[in-house]
């Protein structure tokens, strides 16, 4: 039997909790038999909901949480005053070993700080960035960072570049992944100031397969595997990207039924195109790690159903199982040995 | 009789180069009897291609410039070897006073460059921004800046905000532009250093209408008419726009035609399609401009076609006609006039 992967879902944290966090993690455990939740959150409500379904009863187990942490609320004093919410339980359980991983679709403040403070970095690791799967003409990459770390140094983003790419390569299955950066040109000498920093650094980095700079125009078409930036440059990405869609697709939907003709067509063409956007969708891959972490912490979307948090849930096991955490340690800690031997 | 306004027009510069310039130019013309186009180039391309046309010749008028600047070429090199040049050539005019404004799809480096170096600022202006306008659900947006200065400072930020909505007010027609700064989220205090600095500033300039902090996600949707930001998130805003829309445009025609059913629908879909679309398209809107300068100069497009170039022609004369530069100088001199009153 392969060993188990136990992780704590935050069952109230999103705008369908908690009933698709429910419902995602029974399908979740039905996929993956080595696989056990940990339901956090108000115990009543989550006996109700499972009342609803049938399932196998050893790989779920409730874990009580009174509180529950809000959006809005200011992330610092949240996890610091809010000792029994889903999310400060869900990520001691990960702190203490027992679970491997906590997933969470609530205030992306309150994971970011709690999974600094709470769980806690890896030695090493000077920033856990978020790491969101971005859906490209190709497939998907990643993006990191899009925390809240802004105004990085170029050390933080060598770190990134390093930690997305095993992440890429063991979890998404991208043999080499091609690691670029952001930037306003596609010429070494361009770019701001810490952007002329780290190319040199990424450059020389024989960890990682370093392609150069690369335009936002190319993130689109898959130019990069991992794209590396800070944070203010990846909010601003992974905020526009889901801005543009929706615009342009709402554009799309209202000329289609703009008239009888065109209506007909719409009816035509709805299924094909259906199936084809759904490759430009995210959600399909799973939720945001903040890599980096004594243990493994994954923001998904606010906005989250059952699919996407049982894909979470199944992308949780395949980053124990590639032990990407003991190749980050590896990574980072190879790293500060040799800049020691230069001291 | 109207004031004449005088555009020189580099020919040169561009995919579509010249014809798409020299027809743009005699669309506008047409439309406009009070413009004069002086069209910047080499003489004999110029005149054989003019050859083709009907037109009155007391609007156009042939500057000969021998060279040409590549795109790949280094800008400052370039604006100081190559005196020529069409884009040197034609900058010199407005300099000189020959023409009102300048007006290229070619080297943008070359022409931010040259417009600072050839043409100057207006006293005050600490960096000239350039500013185009991208489509939004409900019309358009000027964002300012996506030129090359990276690493700004908060004053140039304010001076962005300041001219942009003289520009967006007088130019586009929007009364009482919204302006907005990108940040990662809607609360005063998020944001990096540089936005901390700046929003106060912006919250205290009377001249403007400060809506606070646009996420990146809201732009599409127009929620500011003026979005201010430095140059490194400006050009990402700028070209992530064009490639999401790019690949989802890409998808889009892929799904529909992927079954023998969809293509009959995308057969009946198609007129209605394009009109929505072309709602959902800058180029109807003409270029960006480098604002601030002594002078109007105006980047077009590297792929711009006559439809851009005949706008962008009409933009100059509102432009000329809405005193733009002294509304911008006035504005700039208060300002700098109410801080010596501080000293």
């Amino acid at each position: 039997m392969s060993e188990i992967t136990s992780i704590a879902l935050d069952v109230m944290g999103g705008d369908n909790a908690p009933v698709e966090m429910i419902k995602g993690a029974l399908e979740a455990i039905k996929t993956e038999p080595s696989m056990k939740v940990f339901l956090v959150g108000k115990e009543e409500v989550i006996t109700k909901e499972l009342a609803n379904y049938q399932y196998n009863n050893e790989q779920i187990q409730i874990v009580p949480a009174s509180e529950v942490i809000e959006t809005a609320e200011p992330p610092v004093n949240a996890i610091r005053k809010k000792k029994d919410s889903s999310i400060v339980v869900g990520m001691k359980m990960v702190k203490e070993g027992a679970a491997d991983a906590f997933v969470s679709a609530g205030s992306s403040g309150a994971i970011l700080v709690g999974g600094q403070v709470i769980v806690g970095r890896i030695k090493g690791v000077e920033r856990p960035p978020l790491a969101p799967l971005i859906p490209t003409e190709k497939g998907v990459t990643l993006l990191i960072d899009c925390g809240a770390n802004v105004d990085a140094r170029p050390s933080h983003l060598v770190q990134f570049a390093k930690m997305g790419a095993i992440y890429m390569e063991h979890v998404v299955g991208i043999q080499n992944p091609k690691v670029g950066i952001v930037n306003i040109g596609a010429e070494e000498e361009k770019g701001n100031a810490l952007v002329k920093e780290t190319f040199p650094l990424l450059k020389a980095e024989k960890d990682i397969h370093f392609i150069g700079s690369v335009e936002a125009r190319e993130i689109p078409h898959g130019q990069a595997d991992v794209v590396v930036c800070e944070a203010f440059a990846g909010n601003i990405i992974l905020k526009l990207y889901e801005g543009v869609g929706a615009v342009l697709i709402d554009k799309i939907k209202e000329g289609m039924l703009s008239t009888l003709r065109s209506k007909i067509g719409a009816f035509l063409v709805k299924p094909a195109l259906k199936a084809t956007l759904k490759t430009f969708d995210a959600s399909e891959y799973g939720g945001a790690p903040l890599l980096g972490l004594n243990g493994l912490v994954v923001k998904t979307h606010g906005s989250s159903k059952a699919k996407e948090v049982r894909n979470t849930l199944l992308q949780c096991v395949t980053f124990k199982k590639q032990k990407i955490n003991d190749k980050i340690r590896e990574s980072i800690q190879r790293d500060s040995m040799s800049s020691e031997s230069y001291k």
